[in-house]
């Protein structure tokens, strides 16, 4: 142990720690500030940035022993307060800085060490200083990042009073609309929101802290497990292995579709007979610190008979593979596509047929905050199981008999998550904590730390797509065949779902009258499969808008006029044969064109033989719902001092889901001339908020902002007296009117498809945009470059434009890291944000420019439609459309790695 | 386990906690709030008070279960920060309102809490307040926290600026002298001071919780110790016995001498075959948590046969008494006094002779914070102890032996101590904590609830005085007779030293010149007997001083005269027959005089028949320094920036040990014109700092004092060059100039009190003081009241003058505890602070008067003597004598209670 006295914030602190200790962790475990996040542990991400005797450093990997005695340290507990908040933390706030959040304690300390080196930096000095410092956000695209930083700059040189940075409401108390700031902005810039990690930290003294014992193979037999010599390490408590599961030991996939081959009965909780992928969690060593948790779990000895491991839909589709799960086909669920006419015969006569094959990879999601949740017995004897679950009820239900502890003493609570992008649709943890919870009866407490995040939760399931397209001579779309295998790993849950992505979205944008095709789910031995932002239409588009490209490409037409010509209009329906509830592409096209033909030009101007510039175009949609019938209930309740509380799960990945509630409540409620300050919101607690459905696939806007406004309306009727003014509470307590309101909403227009044809009408709204990408590409090193990007958004109505905004920057930042950098292929290699190719922020674009079409929606709230899936639909294909147009190099199998485009450029040759 | 959502200082927190935790332990283990202390834990003296829903609570006793969710919590931090200081904070600092400063921040938040809801009290209403909310101070006497809070006031109700209550430098840069703030002011005003329970929160991960497994009977053989059923309890990781212990396993007492008939092993790190006393440590349990190693500790069987317990001096003398140290007698140690001509004669035929027998009870230290430590090994391997220790290079030479550890190999580092008063002259729990991180190899944490803290850390040894004076005619004394015998305890730690000073102090401040006497240690099976400031001189003066009033109530003089007609002049000797090195008494008896005379007739004139008022004066000394040739030692070093740090174990109890290093080091370090702010302080560690001895007997301005002298006056003439300016850190480095320097200074006019006579020139500088109490006394209860209390005090030329202000108020509320409430002899009873008879603000006088008279000693640095010992030397005593002036009841076993009033008052009828 060292003994040092350093200077945190202004204070002497004597600090006793281990030598090899982290500063992070001293900071945040034995001196409690927790505004300093540990996101990978590892030094790529900065979000554990403080500033050590004037440098600004990565405390994560500053070891104790390293940090002068008497060092001054300051965190963001040192920058500014909630009652008392630094310009930088203003600037953050206004313009939308902080989306999850996680990253932003470790941004706003760099960027006070940058202001305090350079006062008055140009925006490219500070995208420069912040990837030097390597600080990374997944969720902004940067761009609102170094907004603030700029404006921050300006208030602390004098130039700018902290007072004009302020939002100011609207004149007319219309929040709807507005740049107001989301309610959780000040803690997140503060640091004093606490995310699950910080929990932990804040937990009980008798937690037990858990360590995973995991496969380290992808596929095998479990012979034996021998826990004993474990047992015996210090500081264990119990180690917990799948004979201490209460229930079936497994995790439900809640088989959405009848004609799937398999029972959805098929993720174990801890492994029992099978590994089925790598990390696969074998036990769990629960014990006082992590530290011996870990230990311990090294000792565990599991004897294991491997078995070949199929590692891709092709590898698990061909004929010698074995069953993964044995009874049940690796190709376990098949969705045929029949719209029209058969198309052999369209095909055969069609003026231009063009076919191609494509491949998307296993993108990884690439949260700044790694999974961590925590698990205890509350004071109804619940088995309370908090995480970053952006699916509480949905959990709940998947969980429960696995567990087997009966539903009405299980608890899921979502804590604050530092981002998930939809790789928390899934259950992660939650099962392995309730497990440990109940076998021990203590508080338990688990964080992966990056390696496992990334090897032990799923992913964006790689899609391997053939597609041909028949057009006439003028290039209208007469006819598509698809055919695409979904390597979902080997988890069933939601495959199927994912898979009739595929008849959804491949080919749609356009009114192709006659398609044919099919689509099936592989069961194979990678990391399984989860939502992932846009699920299932980044694989879907990428096969439809490169071919489109190509099309256009084999008649020597504009990409955009080819386009133009096919993008739907009145009489055209999807390709499920669901007529769009409304039509805007024809005035999308017409406001980018002026955009995308100067950009054309300017690329042109700016190629040299050594850098190739292009402009690549796409289109994308997505649906606002789960298929069908989708629905979302929600509770108001009017308070004493004439307040109204709204009580939902609406899940919060990072969107803002707290602004989405507090905006649309505050709309529905107008009638009451409250402010936002009297709407308070209870999130996301099975026990006091009602199913409101998972936060996934865009639906909350839609789902829930419908039962929301649905819930006030209720509220507000119930209030409305005779002469049109309302009820206080006073008034209704004494006319013994109730005070609580279910709100509730079902998507009732909307019908699944067919299992026979997938055709339907699954979703009642949707979104529209189209991507415009302006790319470099080096050709002596195949990098490329995005320079600029557009984007032209028909997301309906907007609740809040801060957050929409910064949906669509976050959104595009991962479409351009999933066409260029993005993958988990490698095991041994794809373990670290860097490695996986995270884009930072030189890695995109300053320029990003977004433009609206607010066409309201009818089955929208107020007119609104969901935003978040949108940017992700198919930005990715305009930059492989403009890697093309600058350089002639076709990407079919993604991410466009340098060393594709110059294989590419080589073949040219 | 319930989940709550606090608001904390303006930030939501999410918390789980069991439903009985402390919404204390949740602030502070769980939340990393430490600024809100934890005292006795009861309730009884609001270190831990926050506001809780605009409602002042008692965080200890406030139960999670019971804290409404979504409930308002403001703690210390929320008040103010270090960089921004609210006017409580501000005028906490300037009024020297922190001491030890445990007990500032639930002040500082009771204040708050007050003035929200009465911006504009009255001092009586401050009291009430405080006394209401049960906040306790030990150090302060309260007046300074009554002066802040009405200044504070002020500013927050706009009637004075905050800048005005600053304290200002002034002009001439001198900062001794002045009020300058002590350096630890604002993190003691902020709550960011980190004390012993702070630190243990702070502690690494895998630092184990220890848990004592102690005594419940005083006297016992050991038969046997059962710790297997502990061991297997869950988070156990080893339970220590005596067979861990790897030394001697006993704590040497050193000592002191020679005629002294045990050898010093007598103290037990662990007992092994007896037990000595009620609370004696048997075993430690280590643990995870602390309520594991409390559950475990409970398991662990001990197997005893009891013996006779003997509780007091007289029982332990008595002829059939057993030997508590099998092989050493019960009187251990004897000290006769022989002064001048042999007294039986002159008794004989003195005009008047009065005599009478006293007892002075076992006062407890009733500190707010509890004994308290940790230990490691340091990257060194050193086994490093941190504790409250007043004696860091005193216990280092205790313990080692008895640990088995090589001098070189230990390390002793003292926390910010919440107060000792002398407690810690003797080591507590320091080979405790050291036995259980050897047996362990790991970080461990101990800290004793207040129960423990009051049944197993030392005590002031009650003496048990029999004292006659004879005197002529006119009151002049001219012999004394003294007997006393000193209930040490069961261990003999400075026992004999402590009994020593019976012979110093019994008569002293007169110059009697003929004297026989005799003191003697003896063991006993009460608490044992440590330090406690003026340490033998309250038994001693209240023998003295009592027997003064009832001489002066023989002759029908006032007891005033009397005393002015036989204090010190020159020609006279203290009783050990030395020259007094200043003669003050005489002028302080002119001064006390006519504020004497109006508070006598005050007192006359207040009085009725169920109250009555009574004036009471005493006058008492304390010497600086250990007995004989004392010595300290420090280091002064010449740092790059010209600044200069020194490096002394001037241990703190609270006192203001910063500020007694700061202000002499700036005095003697005036040629280079250096500010506060350039002389760094490193204190109070083995490893660090030089061995400038033990904080105690109010010798440390003196010793250390003078050896920071030396070691400054060594640099300066190291820098001075020949045109008598200084060289810089720079010339010196060029000139191959030593940069570091030790300073020393030994007493050596001084000599030890001879073991046959007592007689001797033991201390260098004296304190002098006299005391004025003005009480009512209630004759229907019999409960007494201070109403008013004046000091007049010697303590030579002041260093600084908030400092040695707040030593005597704080005193002096001791001195009234002392005489009215104060005891620790029920061991079933005595175990709360309230219990204990702890003085709560309305039982000292708002009106506490100091009137200073500043002879410069020669013998002190820049003239200064001690002063923390003067005003508890006998400012009991002149309690007891104003109690006898309102009522004629003599009290002369202490403390006077109530009953005791009474059943004097009822024998005079």
């Amino acid at each position: 142990m060292i003994k040092k006295t350093i200077n945190v914030n202004g204070v002497n602190r004597t600090v006793v720690a281990a030598a090899d200790e982290s500063l992070a962790n001293v900071l945040r475990g034995q001196l409690g500030l927790t505004g300093t996040k540990v996101g990978c542990g590892q030094g790529e991400c900065g979000a554990c940035s403080v500033i050590l005797d004037d440098k600004l450093v990565r405390s994560c990997i500053t070891k104790m022993g390293r940090v002068p005695d008497g060092a001054r340290v300051t965190t963001i507990e040192g920058i500014g307060t909630p009652g008392s908040l630094h310009p930088l933390q203003l600037a953050w706030i206004v313009h939308g800085g902080a989306q999850c959040g996680f990253c932003t304690p470790g941004f706003i300390v760099s960027a006070k060490a940058l202001l305090a080196q350079n006062p008055n930096p140009f925006r490219d000095e500070v995208r420069e200083w912040f990837n030097t410092h390597r600080n990374a956000c997944r969720c902004t695209g940067y761009k609102p990042i170094v907004d603030a930083v700029m404006d921050a700059a300006k208030v602390m040189r004098g130039e700018m009073d902290a007072s004009e940075l302020l939002f100011r409401m609207p004149s007319d108390g219309e929040v709807w609309g507005s740049k107001y700031p989301r309610p959780s902005a000040v803690a997140k810039v503060t640091g004093t929101l606490d995310y699950g990690d910080d929990l932990g930290v804040k937990m009980p003294p008798d937690t037990l802290h858990l360590a995973l014992v995991q496969a380290k193979v992808s596929h095998a037999n479990i012979k034996n497990i021998d826990t004993s010599e474990a047992e015996k390490m210090p500081g264990v408590f119990k180690v917990v292995t799948h004979k201490d599961v209460k229930g079936k030991n497994r995790i439900t996939g809640l088989i959405t579709f009848p004609t799937n081959a398999g029972d959805g009965w098929d993720r174990p909780i801890l492994c029992d007979d099978k590994v089925y992928q790598y990390g696969d969690a074998i036990a769990i060593v629960c014990a006082d610190t992590q530290a011996a948790a870990d230990a311990a779990a090294e000792k565990v000895r599991v004897d294991l008979e491997e078995l070949p491991a199929y590692m891709s839909a092709p590898a698990a589709m061909a004929e010698d593979a074995l069953e993964i799960h044995p009874g049940t086909p690796n190709i376990y669920f098949r969705i045929p596509i029949m719209k029209g006419e058969e198309t052999a015969p369209i095909m055969a006569s069609a003026a231009y047929v063009v076919e191609g094959e494509y491949y998307l990879q296993r993108q990884p999601h690439l949260t700044m905050e790694t999974d961590v949740g925590l698990a205890y017995h509350d004071d109804d004897g619940r088995l309370t199981i908090h995480s970053k679950s952006i699916g509480i009820h949905l959990h709940h239900a998947m969980i429960a008999p696995g567990l087997g502890v009966e539903p009405e003493k299980l608890r899921l609570i979502q804590n604050p998550a530092g981002g998930t992008f939809g790789y928390k649709f899934s259950p992660t943890m939650e099962a392995l904590l309730g497990a440990a919870c109940m076998a021990t009866n203590r508080p338990v407490f688990l964080r992966y730390n990056y390696n496992q995040h990334i090897t032990y939760t799923g992913k964006r399931s790689p899609f391997w797509l053939k597609v041909k397209y028949g057009a006439d001579k003028d290039g209208k779309l007469l006819a598509m065949e698809s055919d695409w295998s979904v390597d979902h790993g080997p988890y069933s849950e939601f495959g199927d779902l994912l898979t009739m992505r595929g008849a959804q979205f491949i080919g749609a944008g356009y009114g192709i009258p006659n398609i044919r095709g099919e689509g099936r789910t592989v069961c194979t031995n990678h990391a399984w499969g989860s939502a992932f932002r846009a699920y299932g239409s980044p694989q879907s588009f990428l096969a439809g808008e490169s071919l489109m490209d190509e099309l256009a490409a084999k008649m020597g037409e504009d990409p955009l006029e080819l386009r133009a010509r096919n993008v739907y209009r009145p009489g055209d329906t999807t390709p499920t044969g669901q007529e769009p509830e409304v039509f805007c592409f024809a005035e999308m096209v017409d406001n980018l064109r002026p955009l995308y033909q100067e950009a054309k030009k300017k690329a042109k101007a700016g190629s040299t033989e050594d850098i190739k510039r292009g402009v690549g175009i796409s289109l994308g949609i997505y649906g606002c719902g789960l298929d069908g019938p989708d629905s979302s209930e929600i509770r108001v309740e009017l308070n004493p001092d004439n307040s109204v509380t709204v009580f939902s799960a609406w899940e919060d990945h990072g969107q803002g889901a707290d602004m989405g509630v507090l905006g649309t409540a505050h709309k529905a409620l107008r009638p009451l001339k409250l402010t936002p300050e009297q709407i308070h919101l209870v999130m996301n607690d099975t026990a006091l908020t009602p199913n409101s459905g998972p936060a996934g696939g865009s639906r909350s806007q839609v789902m829930t902002g419908n039962a929301i406004k649905n819930g006030c309306e209720i509220l507000i009727a119930a209030m409305r007296k005779s002469d049109g003014t309302y009820r206080t509470y006073q008034e209704m307590v004494a006319e013994k009117l109730a005070l609580s309101y279910s709100g509730a909403w079902t998507a009732s227009m909307c019908s699944a498809c067919s299992m026979e044809t997938a055709q339907g009408a699954p979703f009642s709204v949707y979104m529209y945009g189209m991507f415009m990408a302006e790319v470099a590409v080096d050709t002596k090193t195949g990098k490329t470059t995005v320079e600029g990007f557009t984007v032209m958004a028909d997301v309906g109505s907007i609740n809040n434009k801060l957050v929409v905004d910064g949906q669509i920057y976050g959104g595009v930042a991962q479409g351009i890291g999933l066409a260029l950098t993005e993958d988990f292929e490698d095991l041994k290699k794809h373990t670290t944000l860097h490695a996986c190719g995270l884009p930072y922020p030189k890695d995109i674009p300053d320029r990003i420019d977004i433009h609206y079409i607010e066409t309201p929606r009818e089955n929208g709230p107020f007119g609104a439609a969901g935003v978040g899936e949108l940017p992700l639909t198919s930005s990715h294909v305009a930059v492989i459309n403009a890697i093309y147009d600058a350089t002639g190099v076709r990407v079919r199998h993604l991410p466009a790695l340098p060393e594709k485009v110059l294989a590419g450029l080589a073949s040219q040759k």
